[in-house]
Parts: C-alpha cells; structure tokens; sequence
C-alpha cells in the first residue's frame, strides 16, 4: 500500500439534518491528518457510489475547506446522495470493476460512505471484494446515518436525535395550537418509518411535559381501524382535542399499508393517500372536526432544531472513522455504545463489522410500545429523551440560517 | 366611571406564534399599572368573546403571573379563541345586552382584544355600541395579529414575521433536500393564505441566500395551469430540481379555487385535495418525480424559530395597547408605523381607528409581485426582510421548548 493513500469519502441514502455533520467530522480530521503528513488526499464522491461509477470525484476546493464549519447545520447531503444498491460481485462483477479501476487511479486507500442500512450492504461488499476478490489494500469504514434509527449493533444512529426532537416539538406545538378553541379537533400526524416505529414512537417525548400526544401508531403493531376510532372518539368526548401521530408505515393484519388501502378504498389514487389523510377522512366522516398534519420533509431537514447532542454524536462519529481507518481498520461501522454511568447519559465509540449490519433493520423492541394503550413505555422514554437534548445553535444570517 | 375600573384582555381568531408575546405585553404592563394603583383587576376571558358571553372571566392566578414570561414563546392562544361574529346591534342587541351586562358585574373599563380583521370588527362594533347606545364608558382597544398580514393602515401585524421565517427557511431546507439526489424533483410547497399572498410570498425571502424557490404563486394573481406545467418542465429540463411556492387560495381566472376543481376533477373529495397535491399529481402524470409540502399549522405554530423583531413588535404593541387604554384612547387599534431612518428598520407605535380596520383586507401590492415570472420583487424583499431579523431565543428543558 502506498504510504500516502487519499481519502475518499461519500454520502448515501436519504439526507438527514446531521450527515452533513459527519461529513465535517470525516473532512476536517483527514484535513488536519494531511497536514500532519498521514494522508494524501481529501477527496469526496458527487452524488455517493453513483459519482464513483462515473469518476465524479474531487479534493476539497479551499473555498469548500473554507466554509467547512457550516456543514454542522446544513440540511440536506452537501456532496450529493443516491440509492445506488450493487449487486453481489460473484453475480456480477461489472461495477465492481468500474468501482476498483477508479479507486485505483485516484490511490484511495480510504473510504468512508455515510449512509443507512443500503449503504452499509454496498460497503461492507465493496470492502469484501477488495479483499477477497480484487486483492486491493483499501480502508473501508462505514459512517452510521439514519432517521429511522433501525440500524443494527449501536444504540442509536445520527440524525434520529435531531428529527425525534422536531417530531416532539412539532407535536406539542400542535397540541397547544389545538388548544385555542373550545370546539376542539382530532389532529392526525403523520411522521416517516415505512417499517420501522422509532420516529413516530419520539412523539411521545411530547408528553414529558405534558399529555400532548394521545395515540401512537408503528408499524410493528397491526393496525385496528375500527379500535382506532373507537379510541379517538371516546378520548374526544372526555378531552375534546385528541392528538395522534401515526407512521407512514402503518398496516392491518394482512399486512396491507393503511395508507395504500385508503386511496384504494376512497380515491382510487395512491400518490396522495397517506395514512394520515386517510384516517382524518375516516374521523370526519364520522363526523368530528380534523385535521391531517403530515411533518414530511423537515423530519428530516430542519436542522435549524436541530439536537445538539446528535449533532455532536454525528461530528464524533466521522472523527472516530477517519481515526480508525488510518489506524488500518477496515470492513467496520462506527457505532455508539450506551455506557452505564452515575453522570447520567454516555456513550462510547466502537467499531461493529459491516458484515452484521448491511441490509439489516432494528425494530422497535415490545418492551418499549404498548399497542392496547397505544402509547410508548417508560423504557422508551428513557431511551430517548438524552438523545434530544440541547439545542443546536445554526448561524444565522439576515434572519436565514446559514448553509454549506 | 369608578377610578379604578378592572382591565380585560381576549384572544379571538386564528392563534400565532406570538399573539401570546402580546398578551404577555398587555398583562404584564397592566399588572405593573395595577401595582402603580391605576388600575383595578386584571383580567381574562376564556376563548375570547365566548367566554365574554359565558361570563368565563378571571383574575390572573400567581402561578399565571409567575410564570408570565414564558408566554413570549409559547405557540397557540393561551387563554383560548374563538370565530365568534357579532351582528350590527341595530339588527340584534341580544349578544350586546349580555356582554354589557358582564361588562358591567366585572366593572370592567378597558377591553383590549387581540386579533386579526374580523376580531377588529368585533371590538368597532362594542366600543360603537357602548358608546353610543349604551354610554358605558370603556375604553376599546385592539391589539393586531394574523399571519396572513392582511390588516389595512398597519405596515405589518404582528405573526407574520415569524411565520414568514419559518416558511422561508423551510423552503430553503427543502431546497437543500432535494440537491442531494441527481435525478432531482419537482417540489410544490402549499403555504397558508386563503385571500392574500403576503405569506406565500415570503417564501421568496429564501432566495436572498441561494436560488431556492423558483416559483411562488398568490391568490390575487389568477392561475392558470397549462402556464404553470410550461414553467415547472422547462426548468426542469434545465436545473434538474424545481421548487414552487403556493399559497392555499390561489383561483383560476374564473375565481375558483384551484384546490376545489382538483379535488372535484380527480377525486370527488374536498377535502384531501390541497392545491399543491392537486398540482403535484399534475406534474406525476406528465412524469415527473414530484412531491407536494403542506406547512400547514407549523406555520402559525413554530414558536421555536420565531422572529425575534415579531416577538418584540408583538410584546410592544400589548404595551404601547395597555399605555392607550390608561390615557384614555377608545376604538383604536394599535398599528405599526415604518419610519424613513437612516440606521435601516424602524417602527413607530401609533393608533388607527378600528372603524376603519375591522373586515378590510389588505392585498399584496402588484408592485411587489411579477405574475410574468411567478416571483416577488426587490420592493418585496425590501419590505419583509427585517421582519424576519433575529432568533427568539425560547427557554429548553429536556430538550423541548418551555411553554406557559
């Protein structure tokens, strides 16, 4: 191996409002690294393995090292994503060619991707076939990154802290919006995780200050239309607002998207059909006041919210990659490790192998949702709520946040 | 009039993210004038007029008082609102008759009401008939608020910076979203308005930092769709990603309301049907990958990103209502004057009468939108831009904002 490899580093999947935080910690550790004469290099792929197939692939401009600090709250993935899935080689080895002949030319010894549960699968088979296959001495790590926080083997992923705080805020600003009027409504809210209940089981923070949020809905837990209704009418009646925040991913028993057989059932159209319309028709035909509210993007973009502990978790998590992959680690994923402390919240770096994560999905475990009640458990909460503490403070500019 | 007649204050209409800042203005100043022996009790209703009608009136608790301040930051309306519309009290005194009635029980002298157009409707009509018919001596005094900005002799009302900061920097973070894939999207941002363009158009203040939103589209511009498709593809073609602001109340040229002809042409159903879902399934079937943003209550709501110049205008204007009320002002509503200052925005306090306000609408100026183009004019920007100038800087604990 050339003993100044460059350092390549890549975002995939779905933004979330601390990638670009990670990216910093990736960037600015190898910057100083270089400087230190331990690296060659900084490079970064456009628009992830989709700009490595291509040879989209640059150093850092000094303007972009310049501005690098902003990435800390910029939403979005500064150096572009994709959800480009790679095939295993032995079925196909035409990109991982394509993939090694790029490598090559550009003497990248390291490779940090940034992504979800996909995004861990293409690096952990990319840093597979270098060693098994193509015989080719390069570093790969991969960088957690997800909102859905339904990655394997750590104990939380970056991003999720920052939208379970969005989520929250959003929930209980709603229920204190809701509050104005004597006649009262059954809000409808709908937060993302198409398999997965962690986002939608953050509204429940909300009610640590107070019973914001009535009725929780994952899609773990089959989902009970008419038990539904049922329990939003009878809380309507004693409270006369009721709050529910439902997942997009919700299904009945057959396993059947909620979402999917509302705009079946009533529209005939599936684009515009989320769960939480749909419920919200279902509430105002049985004639209450409603509303849907669906949180959409900003989940997963506002960083101006953003929780300063994820935010410093994800700049964390991209130093320690960059420190382990010059140390000689490879085939690995960061990962936060929960530490029992009398101080209270802490977590720990650790390296888990790639291999045990890609294409895997953490549920939301049954010890910590309650389908009768509908609600999330203590332990839940517990689990939570160190995640969205502290405020991320975003430059702002002429009354606008400032961005990469 | 008794020396020493009681204070009320009331909330009516939609809730803001700072109609409470000024109902901290209003009651902090009134318990400070009641300290200073000038005033007797002061007083609120509960959901506004309605409680008036219902003799839901009270003293503020210590515990209100105590915790007074936070009100400057928490969403909704504190002490509850209401659509109620009062008849002119020729055509029926029954409603007139009871709330002097309270008015009188409650030896109540000042009556300031916080509200948007149709609230100051509400506050002319009783200060007329109390003057007039009944000659019961109460000062009436109306503290402006909507997020639609559409009240006539004020240069703006307070809730509308905040809510045009948050639309604006939503924009911009969806923006950021969007860039992160190659294949790109045509976005289409649904913003409240029902009549005016005032917060649709602060959409564009998001492309003081970068060219965020490429079109925005107001309800006093007739829209027409085949012109709007033409805009949307062909820059497409060019940028790769589009961003459209809506407003809710944008019409046809015959003055229906886009989101209704949509719902009835596609679905037979109005009320899913908001115009940026009906538009975006335009853009699906012409093929495009498109995605429709409601803002929907975050807007009002947000208290967390609100404007620090809306938090203090709204805070002043309950001051300067209370300082009015005392000096014995009646059927005034308190307004906001911009002055020429060579030190850039100022605002004076000043009165109007509320005969002149209450149900007017004031439009966006045809100076400060290019229908030509889809987009707001420097004039625009001028105008709105320090209204959005600073961060209110809400308390946290937990991670989650703290509300009154």
């Amino acid at each position: 191996m050339a003993e100044k490899g460059n350092l390549l580093y890549g975002q995939s999947g779905g933004p979330t409002s601390v990638i670009n935080a990670s990216a910093y910690g990736v960037l600015s550790s190898a910057l100083e690294a270089q400087k230190q004469g331990k690296l060659g290099k900084v490079l970064t792929a456009r628009f992830g393995v989709q700009g490595i197939l291509e040879d989209d692939i640059s150093p850092l401009s000094a303007e972009q090292t310049e501005r690098l600090p902003l990435l800390t709250h910029t939403p979005g993935a500064a150096f572009g994503s994709c959800r480009h899935m790679l095939k295993d080689y032995e079925e196909d080895e035409t990109e991982y060619l394509k993939i090694l002949e790029v490598f090559k030319k550009n003497n990248i010894r390291y490779f940090l991707l940034n992504g979800g549960n996909d995004s861990m699968d293409t690096i952990a088979k990319l840093d597979k076939y270098f060693t098994l296959k193509a015989h080719y001495d390069c570093r790969c790590i991969g960088i957690p990154k997800t909102i859905d926080n339904d990655l394997p083997l750590t104990d939380h992923t970056p991003g999720y802290g920052s939208a379970a705080k969005y989520i929250a805020t959003s929930c209980l600003s709603i229920d204190y919006d809701a509050r104005c009027y004597q006649k009262g409504r059954i809000n409808i809210v709908e937060v993302m995780g198409r398999d997965t209940g962690w986002l939608t089981a953050s509204a429940g923070l909300a009610n640590i200050k107070d019973q914001a949020v009535d009725f929780i809905y994952i899609p773990e837990s089959p989902f009970d239309t008419a038990d539904f209704l049922n329990k939003v009418e009878a809380l309507f009646a004693k409270k006369k607002r009721v709050l529910a925040a439902v997942s997009e991913g919700i299904r009945d028993q057959g396993g059947q998207f909620i979402a999917e057989s509302g705009a079946k059932d009533a529209f005939g159209h599936a684009q515009l059909g989320g769960a939480a319309s749909y419920l919200s028709s279902l509430v105002k035909n049985a004639g209450y006041p409603t509303r849907a509210i669906e949180l959409s993007l900003a989940q997963r973009s506002f960083s101006s919210l953003a929780s300063k502990t994820d935010v410093t978790e994800a700049v964390n998590a991209g130093v320690y990659g960059v420190k382990c992959a010059l140390k000689g680690q490879s085939g690995q994923m960061v990962a936060f490790q929960r530490e029992e402390a009398k101080a209270g919240y802490q977590i720990s770096y650790v390296l888990v192998p790639l291999a045990k994560v890609g294409g895997q999905i953490k549920y939301l475990p049954p010890t910590m949702y309650d389908a009768k009640t509908a609600s999330v458990t203590e332990e839940f909460l517990d689990y939570a709520s160190p995640l969205i503490e502290g405020e991320a403070q975003p430059e702002f500019c002429l009354g606008l946040p400032l961005f990469f």
